[in-house]
Parts: C-alpha cells; structure tokens; sequence
C-alpha cells in the first residue's frame, strides 16, 4: 500500500510517498518539495499547488495520506495563509478517494521517535533509519512530510479497525 | 460585465453575482450561499465546495471576482478553517481565468456605503438600495458576497490603469 504525507505550506509545500509492505516494512517511493514563487499572485501559486500535487498522486495512487493538525501558528495571517495551501491539498487527496487521517505534530514524533516530544534532528534521524536511507531527506519540509507519511502507516494496522467501529 | 464575489466560509459560503453595465449601473443575476452539512468530513466538504463554485462559475462567467481579505479572526483555529475554504474558492476563481482582487472589510463598507466604519444593517441596506432588490438579500453571508461584489464592480474603472501601471 503506498501511503502520502504532507506537509502544506504556500511558498513550500513538502510531500513524502512511502509503501507498507504486507509485512509491515516501510520504504521510500518519492519525496520533495514543491515550491511556488513568492512573487505570483496568491491563486496562481494555488493553481500551481494542486496541478503538481494531482501530478504525485496520480503517478504513485496512494490509498492512505495524512497532513499535520496546525496548532501552534500565533500568527493568525500565516494561519490563513498554511489553510489556503492545506485546503488544497486536502481537496487533490479527498477528489483522488485517498483516506486521509490528521495528525498533531505530537502525534507524527510519538509515532516516528517513540515520544512527543522530540526535536526536529531526532525525527530526521529517525526517518532516515525508518526508511533505510543514505542521508537525512532535504529539505527540512520532505523529512517533515516523510515522517507524517511513518505516523500515517503506522496507524495502519488500526485503520480498518477503526472505520469498522464508528 | 459579469462580477462575482464571494464570503469564504466551511459553514457557509455565500456568493453574488452582478451585472456591471457599459453605463455603470449594477444589478443582480444571482446570490445565495453554499450550505456544507457540519458532520461530514472537511476534506469532503471542500470537495463540495469546489464543485458547486465551479458549477455557478459555469453558468454565470464572470470576468472579474473580488474575496474578502481576512485580518480580524483572532481564533486561529477559526483561521485556518476560513482559510481552506478560501483555498479552494480562489483555485476555482484561478482556474476559471478570473481577474481576482482582494479587499478589506473596511474597503467594502468604504465602496457601498461611503464609510468604512459603516455597520451590518448600512451595509445590508446599501445593497438592497444600489442592485433595486425588493428586500434585504437573505442569509447574511449572501448580502456581504453582494457587497463585495459591487465593491469590485466599483473599483473596475480602475482596474484598467492599474494593470497597465504595474
């Protein structure tokens, strides 16, 4: 099953499709970022969003995806500008029938370093050696994508569960 | 000419279209609001929200469109929230080739009523007043999506010299 994480943003947006196999081992199919130039209007650099994220998922069809629950943003007009981003981004998944689950950055650490409160080079590390890699992903937006999409197959296993008792 | 505008919202979505005649005169095609069911997924919501804009982009073609700019959420989880549903609206309004221009609420009260301190009920009388409506166009959002229209609508004879200017 290939599982995508996301990690929304107007200027940088980071995406990371990885595969759980039946056995439950994870490994890297794609990641990046895609990057929008600051100088175009606000809609084209939306336009641009959704146009290369539907390119992703058509090419790597994930069945699952997550994007991290925003919490900490005390600036309300990043806010409004991350939701804009978001907003697309969970329209590309939900239109391509892609079961999406929402993660709180605590979440995504528990999940990937095996508590919630570590630091940004501990998730990194850990992805790296989740997913078998020869160096931490680049840019910091992938590695943060990368490990939404761990969290993600992860919680797998309870997935079907889950839908099956609500 | 036809000009659309729109109140971004997940709850409710409302939108206005007018006619701006050669003669400047203003008048009504179609209003409303997007209504999406508060128990469904947001994710599917935006889903319905992209197919009912583009579906009364469809009929009415407007050429240029005006959103509100947002400052005064202080809840950035309100933020977020509006902000999505904005997403969305502005890739519709993107990919339609609209000319998209953004206002302030106090931008808006300054074009329909003549003062940007002006209140709700100013507002909502302005616009019944300025399109010749029999009544006060219903729900609240329909009304500022018709306000922000005329705004738009308002600021056209300037739009020309700016976009040459710039």
């Amino acid at each position: 099953m290939v599982v995508l994480g996301i990690d929304p943003g107007t200027a940088l947006t980071g995406y990371g499709f990885i595969r759980l196999a039946e056995n439950g081992d994870l490994s890297v199919i794609d990641y990046g970022v895609i990057s929008t130039p600051a100088k175009t209007a606000m809609e084209n650099r939306l336009v641009q969003l959704y146009q290369e994220i539907n390119e992703k998922i058509l090419l790597h069809h994930p069945e699952r995806g997550a994007v991290e629950k925003l919490f900490f943003h005390t600036n309300v007009t990043t806010a409004i500008s991350v939701g804009q981003a978001r907003g697309v981004i969970l329209l590309c998944m939900a239109q391509a029938g892609i079961d999406i689950t929402e993660f709180t950055p605590m979440e995504v650490k528990q999940a990937v370093v095996g508590y919630g409160g570590a630091d940004k080079r501990q998730v990194q590390l850990m992805v790296k050696a989740i997913l078998n890699l020869q160096e931490i992903p680049k840019p910091d937006d992938a590695a943060d994508a990368l490990a939404i999409a761990i969290c993600c197959a992860n919680c797998n296993k309870y997935f079907d569960l889950r839908k099956s008792l609500s």
